[in-house]
């Protein structure tokens, strides 16, 4: 019987759980909230990550550890990593923390980037400024989730602004100016490296964010083949130069058919929930067949589909319940503004009748700008 | 938040439990054992199902109730159906209880069925051979499961023997004799139906047995479509008789062409575990939607699904792993004989494909004879 470690126990923690009973898998969630709503599905333990006597007992529990969330203090995975395995490594989970870290190492290995620079005061951000152009975005380094912690630059005008508002950060987490990329499209490259190296990646994610929250994915993306490959490509030396094991996500920008990588999740991911249905192995089962050293499964599509997010709260089940291939996961939280409870897949054999089957669940459900992007992409 | 009842804690209480967690259900399992494997998965309550004072508490936990083993005591069920709606409903688990309730039931719906006859003592054993022929099966006519409480009369000369065995239980639970059907093929309809009565009935499954426990599934059978439709028809009839609300398994023996229904299992099953990766919506999501009182999902299939069960032990998961479609599903239970302990579904688009994977995993798991005739009735 293997137990596997979860920090985090939010949805993705709950969606690994789910997936991995049927591997015959026992868990112990750890997180600091005790309403945290994977324990709703596997034992909780409550505690902070950097809660000694907490990661103790937790690594007392378990066989393997693996994350949720990415922001664990890298030296809570440090020490967790002297006990038992952890997967991904603590070295991975510390450079996805650190966006100039995981920019500079995108570009060091030839995974083009916007433009970026580091801003340590308020001299420097008038240099960065200089070096990346405008508009550009202005972000700590650490710390960053869903749009949080970033102040976007227009003109000359808004720099004062921007240094007042995250100026006191740069000491204590840093901060990075980056070129603001007018793209046509975004995706993600989903994929997964085993303990032995094995290397496999999900079809290309097209992906639409509102207000710096992913709205919804379309998967597979239809673009040419040499697109996805060179995003793979992009993931795959990404991945072997962490000596990745467990899935991530890698989120691109396209423009002009460029890609440029905007950054890497090291751990399951949002743009990813697709494939519990509309790929043969899921992102959820995938990770833990990496993290426990098992063959990977199949990271084929099946037909086409697409992921609507639900924030904030939840809406109606009974439309997306009601179409052929409409799927609901109510993550089983509190309502509450701008948070993650849920989300809808819905999928199809054919995109044609996805986009048929989306204008109408848009409807029912008033939200009909969430996927009006989606369905002019598929009626092309 | 709606909390649902189990009574039954084993594999099927665990699957739904997994199946209902995305839909933000939360659970109660009532089991008397305090290992039961639904137990890893959601609360549970130890009781025995015929603990007045265990059902008072499950009761007052729970919004609704249903069963993963048909075999709770009625009185029970009609109890439990006094404080939360209980469904399917005690009648129709009562039905199920009693093979000769259901046997005249099957024949009063024009349900074709192999003969059978009541036997409450000695004498009416001879008569019943006579009315029925030989060779001939004595069975309990309640809390039969899996082959147990089965005698096999294949001349005049086993009667005494099978009296022997079994006329010690004619008066308690009743005895049935039935004909041996010396059938082609089993086959069984796996449906639902809704509480505003809409039935929906996943593809034909043909299945095989070995020593009375199902050993392997196929699905959707390779038949005429008349027979699917004729299949299915004596799925709804029976349905709408008994305002069943829920999954359940109407089994059939298939003897030159004709179908004769052998018996009906008031629940998700067995022979429906394919769905979870071989059809749009699983057995037991359909089960709680039609339980919930939601729309009803898809039942249509993804391609051609197999599911072996492994009976006793769990063997190594690693060639089932490896391959594209290979699916686990470890109940988290000890190893004993005769237990299901867990099952591997296999899924591919082409059926020549499935043929191909099943006897390379029979190879290398030493389970030749088990997908031998999966392998044997896809290769035609």
């Amino acid at each position: 019987m293997t137990t596997v470690g979860i920090l985090g126990g939010g949805q993705l923690a709950r969606m690994l759980v789910l997936a991995g009973a049927p591997l015959g898998l026992r868990f112990l969630v750890l997180d600091p909230a005790a309403d945290a709503c994977a324990g709703q599905c596997a034992p909780l333990l409550v505690g902070g990550y950097d809660d000694e006597a907490a990661l103790a007992e937790f690594a007392n529990h378990i066989d393997v550890a693996t994350f949720d969330f990415e922001n664990v203090p890298a030296d809570s995975a440090r020490r967790l990593a002297g006990r038992v395995p952890v997967f991904p490594g603590p070295e991975a989970l510390a450079m996805a923390q650190d966006r100039l870290v995981e920019k500079s190492l995108f570009r060091e290995l030839g995974i083009p980037v916007p433009a970026f620079a580091d801003v340590d005061s308020r001299d420097a951000l008038d240099a960065a400024v200089a070096e990346v152009g405008l508009p550009c975005i202005l972000k700590t380094r650490r710390l960053g989730y869903d749009g949080k912690g970033q102040f976007r630059i227009r003109d000359a005008g808004d720099l004062d602004r921007a240094w007042e508002a995250l100026g006191g950060q740069a000491q204590r987490v840093g901060l990075i100016a980056e070129a603001f990329v007018p793209f046509d499209q975004e995706y993600s490259v989903v994929a997964v490296r085993g303990r032995d190296g094995e290397f496999r990646a999900w079809p290309l994610t097209a992906n639409w964010h509102v207000d710096g929250v992913l709205s919804a994915s379309l998967a597979p993306a239809d673009v040419p083949a040499a697109l996805t490959a060179q995003a793979q490509a992009h993931a795959r030396a990404l991945a072997e130069r962490l000596d990745y094991v467990g899935v991530f996500a890698l989120e691109l920008f396209c423009r002009d058919g460029e890609l440029l990588a905007n950054e890497m999740a090291p751990r399951v991911h949002n743009s990813g929930h697709w494939t519990i249905e509309g790929a043969e192995t899921s992102q959820f089962e995938n990770h833990l067949r990496a993290v426990l050293g098992l063959p990977l499964g199949a990271t084929t599509a099946r037909g086409h589909a697409c992921m609507l997010n639900w924030i904030g709260a939840m809406p109606d089940a009974g439309p997306v319940l009601a179409e052929a291939g409409g799927h609901w996961h109510d993550y089983g939280k509190q309502a509450r503004d701008g948070r993650k409870v849920g989300h809808a897949t819905v999928r199809t054999d054919r995109a044609t009748d996805l986009a048929e089957v989306l204008a109408r669940v848009g409807a029912a459900l008033g939200r009909e700008a969430q996927v009006q992007p989606v369905v002019e992409t598929l009626r092309g």
